[in-house]
């Protein structure tokens, strides 16, 4: 029997709090949307108390139609010399209709007496009353002790009376927060297993990252006795963030036997991820534990030896449990068994000892150093490989563009135009195209010109455009990196640019998802 | 009497084994010199034998003035079948002159069978001839156990047989690495007590992050009897990186009471961290504790608030100690005690309560749902709260500009040049410039025509330049959002622009850097 782990995603509330995150209504609808896809039990959905935005939230996320989570309404309690049925926070909370409400106290006597400005007696009854009043709207009523182990190594007494006073209200958990994030695991392990001594309720566990061990801290205080964990996906959160669920759930699940999830929905667990990073409109953090880009990927030469033959000598886990993948990096520290890992992927023969696999690592060798970088350019690095194996076609020559950026007056808007000559065989094709901006009219015109000669690019778009400042702070002329993916219905590829003008840059990658789609469709027809 | 702990820095060899991350020998170097004033005791500097780049930098270390750092030379237990004294991998770590070798060797049995592929015996053969025989060359030789945890787990009795064998061969520090990153904190304590229990030599612990615990596993280890953490800056390193030496350091010397570096120098923490992002050309990770940009942000009004009271309150240390600050962030969150802070800042005079606050809550809220953010692009914010309280002068009109990008062949560079017209009172200036792209020949161009009129700007210089993707995979009209740095000999100052139009999102940019210098010269002056 598998003991079951409440996770309790407080994304949408705790989460929102960070620096960068903003989140809309509807971005926090698509987010619940996906949590209960996961199958996390609790979401909490947001305060209705401190803005509209919120409240607004829970009007709507009652028409979705969840299968597995719950969720949560956030609120303090009441206000002191108000009477708990008139505090406005309390009437949101009813207002917003949700059939659990976690509400936060204070736990840490210099809180009370130094931020909420009342006595310590005072603050249990607003505790007692608050729970006890908010039980009558809800299933469930949530405490959430917060600076409890703060408060516990401050005054222990006091804090645990906060507990005790929780409990005699008939919280249905009691959750410990490490609201600055400060404490250390070994203290965690201690506290909560002192705790569990005199508390009967079932307890949570609320960590902050402020000393790099949120995740750490949240384990030791489920081994140690706790029965839920509040987190956020990737880890977001005021300040330094919260215990990041995409950690918590796999070392829960997968190395310690509990149950939090179905494991079939563990292999969603990546896509959650990015989704969510998606939406907060934030890059991944390809370092991620578990779901980033890189958590499985391999580039230094022995380990990638190694991980060939056995996956288990570098990897702690199969990165599909959690719906990541293994990834085998080109770069100039990884050398020739990469390169020929990578010709296999891309179906290029080669073979291990030749003269062409030095040339092909030379070639990259030179181009990263001018900046370029493949890891995330897979279809620029396979045109590269062909172009040094002579298997490369030129599909145009270019023998000229020019991209026209106007501002007619300081309250106009800026308008882009290019035009473009290019010549397919003995035919010389000039025109020209406006777009939301230079790079995107030249894009135009140069899938316009060429359409006529390959229809196969109307399909074709550009799906994705970053910008990267390569050499930042070493002098005005900084080079930029320009990475697009483009795609067409069956599939997306990703190409590089390098230069100090973005229009360069960019017009190599354009240049090379170009004739990378067309170099595919020659290879599908056999005529490669 | 504090017990000291040493502190072993691999940013320079495991850490470049990141994804994204090369550096070129100069790269290292300057790091090297970085990581010496921060007082760290040992400096991995890489691996002699695996690439030229690493041979070179031995070399060139040897005539740096450090102070503090000792340079290590990593390497292998030599190969089988040869002699030790014949093994290239051996012979390059003694030519690099260091002083001190880390030579890594199995101790997981299914490693020596599977990736090794030697008998058990064997692999303490290798272990007992390299550390003997590099003990000659070298004032100390440590012993990194990889996959130490992992092996101890399948087999204890191997694993600590191969301690043994190096502690029978004189090695100096025998270093438990949890290679795969795969174990959790309670383990790590269990398995460094025991090995405690059976060995004399002094332990290190060398964390990875796969489980999200490599900073929890460090201080385990610590606690449980270790002596040397090795780690690295920013926790880079292959896949999810190593223990972060910059949360690593805090957490045992503030809160543990240890002691690794100078008080004086945990100050400069920040300061290194970002440095090395730099010179590794990566963003820094906002919400990296301690020294994160956002370690000490503080967002929600609720914390914003008693913040202000008592830094305490939200904050687990003090920033200062690792030369961090506190900052107070302006969003849609906060409210307009937010705004009242930041109007102490910029010496605006604002009431509390009056029309004017809400006015800039509401100019903030609408601009930030357009793709604005006003947390890294505080000038553009204090031209906001101006024009706002109309306190914004006009120091010109644009009647319009042109940019030309133009190609004129394949393999020709792209040139970019720019033509504006504005007017000041009642001149008119219409002039062109070129520039390394089209945003530098427009900004060349703007201070170019204004220079004549306000020759201030002659010493503004555009220093830095970010381009974001603001709403990435919603459509093909992406909006940008671009932030510029300016700065002249005294000061530097951000802005941000927003279009679909890179161009125009820049200029947005551009003329605010331009306006906010224009504007502080005349409040220099007493003219506003």
């Amino acid at each position: 029997m598998q003991k079951i782990i409440e996770i309790y995603d407080t994304t949408l509330r705790d989460g929102s709090q960070a620096e960068d995150i903003s989140f809309s209504v509807d971005d926090k609808l698509r987010i619940t949307e996906k949590l209960d896809e996961l199958g996390i039990h609790y979401i909490e959905g947001g305060w209705p108390g401190s803005n509209p935005k919120d409240a607004e939230y829970f009007k709507k996320v009652k028409k979705l139609p969840l299968k597995n989570s719950v969720i949560t309404a956030f609120g303090s309690t009441h206000r002191p010399k108000i009477k708990v049925e008139n505090d406005s926070n309390v009437k949101s909370l009813i207002a917003s209709e949700a059939k659990i409400f976690t509400i936060f106290g204070k736990t840490w006597d210099f809180h009370v007496t130094e931020a909420l400005k009342v006595s310590l007696e005072e603050n249990l009854e607003l505790i007692f009353n608050t729970i006890t009043y908010l039980k009558k709207y809800a299933e469930k009523v949530f405490f959430d002790a917060e600076h409890f182990f703060d408060g516990y190594k401050d005054n222990s007494e006091y804090a645990l009376k906060c507990l005790k006073t929780a409990e005699e209200a008939k919280a249905d958990c009691i959750i410990l927060c490490d609201t600055n994030g400060g404490t250390l695991p070994a203290e965690v392990a201690k506290i909560v297993k002192d705790v569990r001594q005199s508390i009967n309720v079932p307890l949570g566990i609320h960590a902050h990252n402020d000393s790099d061990c949120a995740v750490a801290n949240s384990i030791v205080a489920i081994i140690n006795g706790a029965v839920q964990v509040q987190g956020t996906i990737n880890g977001f959160g005021e300040r330094c963030g919260n215990a990041n669920l995409c950690s918590v759930i796999p070392n829960l699940q997968l190395k310690l036997g509990y149950r939090c999830i179905d494991d079939y929905k563990l292999k969603k667990l990546t896509e959650v991820s990015r989704f969510v990073y998606e939406i907060a409109n934030l890059i991944p953090f390809k370092r991620q534990p578990f779901v980033g880009e890189s958590a499985f990927a391999h580039k230094g030469g022995v380990h990638v030896s190694a991980v060939r033959k056995r996956p288990e000598t570098y990897e702690h886990i199969r990165p599909e449990l959690v719906g990541n993948r293994q990834r085998i990096l080109v770069s100039d520290l990884a050398g020739k068994s990469n390169i020929l890992k990578k010709a296999e992927e891309f179906n290029i023969p080669l073979e291990p000892n030749s003269l062409e696999v030095q040339a092909i690592v030379d070639a990259i060798k030179t181009l990263e150093n001018e900046g370029y970088q493949f890891e995330g350019a897979e279809a620029s690095l396979e045109l590269l490989f062909r172009k040094t194996l002579g298997l490369k076609r030129k599909f145009f020559d270019l023998i000229g563009f020019r991209v026209i950026d106007e501002k007619r007056k300081g309250d106009e808007p800026t308008l882009s135009e290019a035009t473009i000559m290019v010549k397919v065989g003995k035919n010389i094709e000039h025109t020209a195209s406006t777009g939301n901006g230079p790079v995107n009219a030249l894009d135009n015109a140069l899938r316009k010109a060429l359409e006529r000669f390959y229809p196969e690019l109307k399909r074709v778009r550009l799906k994705d455009y970053k910008v990267r400042v390569v050499n930042s702070g070493k002098g005005t002329a900084s080079k930029v990196r320009v990475l697009i993916e483009s795609g067409d219905d069956e599939d997306v590829w990703s190409t590089v640019g390098v230069s100090e003008n973005i229009i360069e840059a960019s017009w190599q990658a354009i240049v090379d998802g170009i004739e990378y789609k067309l170099c595919k469709e020659k290879i599908k027809k056999g005529e490669i």
